[in-house]
C-alpha cells in the first residue's frame, strides 16, 4: 500500500499544510493566519479538519510539527532531549489518532543549567540533513526566536535560541529608535552591513542600539535607513555571538546552512559574508523534505519514494 | 549681592525645579510629570511661568539642565563636544534672558565613527565631583538610558550610552517574556544575581534573554521572579560591557561611583558588587550641587556660600 501524507506546520501565529502524493510530490499547499495563539482551547480538531478534512482519506497520514505540540497546543508533546535523532523523534510521536494523526514532539537542550527549547525547527533540520544527504552540519534557523543548531552523526546535540526578529520588532516600533524608524523600508545593503559592523565593536547590544538614535540626531541615518541598520546591529549581534562560540569548539567546523524564508535568509548570508563566516542557504521546503522522511522511517512500506522537491 | 537659585531639571519625562537660597541650601522642591514630550511647542515659556514664575524674583537666577535645551524642547543648546569641563558648559549657555534664565548644553561624543550624547547628566557628574572634592572618577548614571562616562581632570572625557532601562520596559511589557512575568514585582535579590550571572556567560543578550522564556517554562522561574531575572540580565550585560572596556583602559582604575535613584543604584551596587567591581553610590541631590557649581562658576561675587545637602 502506498499512502499519501499531510504534513502540517502549526506555528504560533500561522497555521501550513501540504499534501503529498505516493510518490513523494507536493500536490497542494495550504497557508492560514491561524497559529496556535489564534485557536481556542478545545477547538484544534474542529480547526483542523476544517482546514484539512478534504485531504484526510481513510488511509493518509497526517503528521504536524511546530507548536501544536505545546502545552498551549493541540496536545503536548513533551519534549526530546538532545541529543536526539530522527529515532528519537519518532519513537516519541504523540498520537491523536494512531497511525494516522501524529504531532512531532520539540527539542530541549541544557546550557549550563539553562534550559532551552525549539518546536518545529527540528523537523527543518532532519528536512535539511535528508535534501543535503549530510550526517554533521551546523544550521542557523533565522526568526523571530531564531536558533543554531549543532548536528553530529544525525542527532542534534545543542543549540541555543536568539530573540533577534523579536528585539527588532520591539526596537523599530516600541522604543525611542521607533521615531525616527520605517521599520518596513525595503532593505539597504550598505546601512545594513554598517549595522553587522557596529556590532562587532565593543560596547555590546545595549550601547549599539543607542547608535540607531544618536546617528539620527547627528542626521547620519534617516529613517528609511534606520530598518536597515537596526536590523544588521541585531543579525550582527546574534553572528558575533555563534561566531565566538563556534571558533572555540573546533567539532563545529562543520558546514554551516541558514535556513528559512528568502528575504530574511538574504540579509543572514549578506552578514555572514562580510564577517567571513560562509554559509549556504536553503529553502524552508525542508519542512515538508523533513515531515516526509519521517513518514519513510515510520512506516517504510508505505512511503517508498524519496521526497521530491517541486 | 547675594543672589538665590532657582534650579531645573528638565527631562523627556518629568519637570522638577528647587529653589535655592543665597546660602547654598535648598529652600523648596516641585515635581511634576511634565517633561519635554508633554509640553507643546511653543509652551515651554508658559509651563515655566506657571510652575516656577513664583520663585523667580527680579533677581533670581535660573539655570535649566536636561532635554530642554534638546532641539524638541525650550531652546536648542547644542552640544559641547567631549572633552568638556565646567568652563566649556558655562562658556556655552544658552540664555532665554540673559543673566537671567539659562539652558545648560549637553556633551556629545564619539567612539571611533559613532556619535553619542548626554542632556542633564553632565550637571549631575559635576556635581558629583564638586560634592566629593575630586577631579578624576568613572561615572555610572543608571536609567532609561544609562550613561557612563570617564571624568579626568575635571573634563568628562568620553561616555557610552546603555539603553537599559528602556530594553528592561520593553521586554517586561512587550515581549513574549511578558506573559510570565510581574514587571513591578517587588526586587529578589537572589534571582536578580541570578540574571546577572548568566549575562556575563557566553551567548549574549539576545540569546539570554530567551532564558527567562525557557526557564518558565521549566517551571523553574515564576511571574514574581521573572522581573528581578530579566533586570539582572540587563543590568549584568550593561556591567559587563563596560567593565571589559574599563579593564583595558589602565587610565580608567579611577573610582567608580553611582549616581541615580535609590532603588536602581541599590540594583547596580548589588550586581557590580557580585561581579567584582566596587562603587560608591551617590543620591541624585547631585544635581542641585551641580546646578548650584555652575552658577558660583558664572557669578562668584554673587554665589559666594558653597552648595549644602539638606
Amino acid at each position: 500500500m502506498q499512502r499519501k501524507l499531510v504534513a502540517v506546520d502549526w506555528g504560533t501565529s500561522s497555521l501550513r499544510g501540504a499534501l503529498i502524493g505516493s510518490e513523494g510530490v507536493v500536490l497542494e499547499k495550504r497557508a492560514f493566519p491561524q497559529g496556535i495563539l489564534q485557536v481556542a482551547h478545545g477547538q484544534f480538531q474542529h480547526v483542523f479538519e476544517q482546514r484539512f478534512g478534504d485531504w484526510m482519506a481513510a488511509d493518509t497520514l497526517c503528521l504536524v510539527s511546530g507548536m501544536a505540540g505545546s502545552r498551549q497546543g493541540w496536545r503536548e508533546a513533551p519534549y526530546c532531549p538532545c541529543p536526539s535523532g530522527f529515532e528519537d523523534i519518532a519513537q516519541h510521536l504523540q498520537w491523536i489518532e494512531k497511525d494516522r494523526i501524529g504531532i512531532v514532539p520539540g527539542l530541549s537542550t541544557w546550557n549550563d543549567d539553562t534550559p532551552d527549547v525549539m518546536r518545529g525547527e527540528e523537523i527543518q533540520i532532519f528536512g535539511a540533513l535528508t535534501s543535503q544527504h549530510i550526517h554533521s552540519a551546523q544550521f542557523v534557523l533565522p526568526g523571530t526566536h531564531s536558533k543554531w543548531a549543532h548536528v553530529v552523526d544525525g542527532k542534534i546535540k545543542a543549540f541555543k535560541t536568539f530573540m533577534t526578529g523579536e528585539f527588532y520588532a520591539l526596537l523599530s516600533q516600541h522604543s525611542i529608535l521607533a521615531k525616527t524608524c520605517l521599520p518596513d523600508a525595503p532593505l539597504k545593503k550598505e546601512v545594513f552591513i554598517e549595522g553587522v559592523m557596529q556590532s562587532q565593536k565593543p560596547g555590546g547590544l545595549l550601547h549599539h542600539a543607542f547608535s540607531a538614535r544618536s546617528l539620527a540626531l547627528f542626521e547620519k541615518l534617516n529613517p528609511a535607513q534606520s530598518s536597515s541598520y537596526i536590523s544588521g546591529l541585531l543579525i550582527g549581534e546574534e553572528i558575533k555571538s555563534a561566531k565566538d562560540e563556534r571558533s572555540e569548539k573546533l567539532e563545529n567546523q562543520a558546514p554551516l546552512f541558514i535556513l528559512g524564508n528568502g528575504q530574511l535568509t538574504q540579509r543572514y548570508s549578506f552578514a555572514m559574508k562580510a564577517l567571513g563566516l560562509p554559509a549556504t542557504a536553503l529553502a524552508d521546503e525542508v519542512t515538508w523534505t523533513g515531515i516526509w522522511a519521517l513518514a519513510q522511517h515510520l512506516y517504510p512500506q508505505d512511503f517508498t519514494q524519496n521526497f521530491t522537491l517541486s
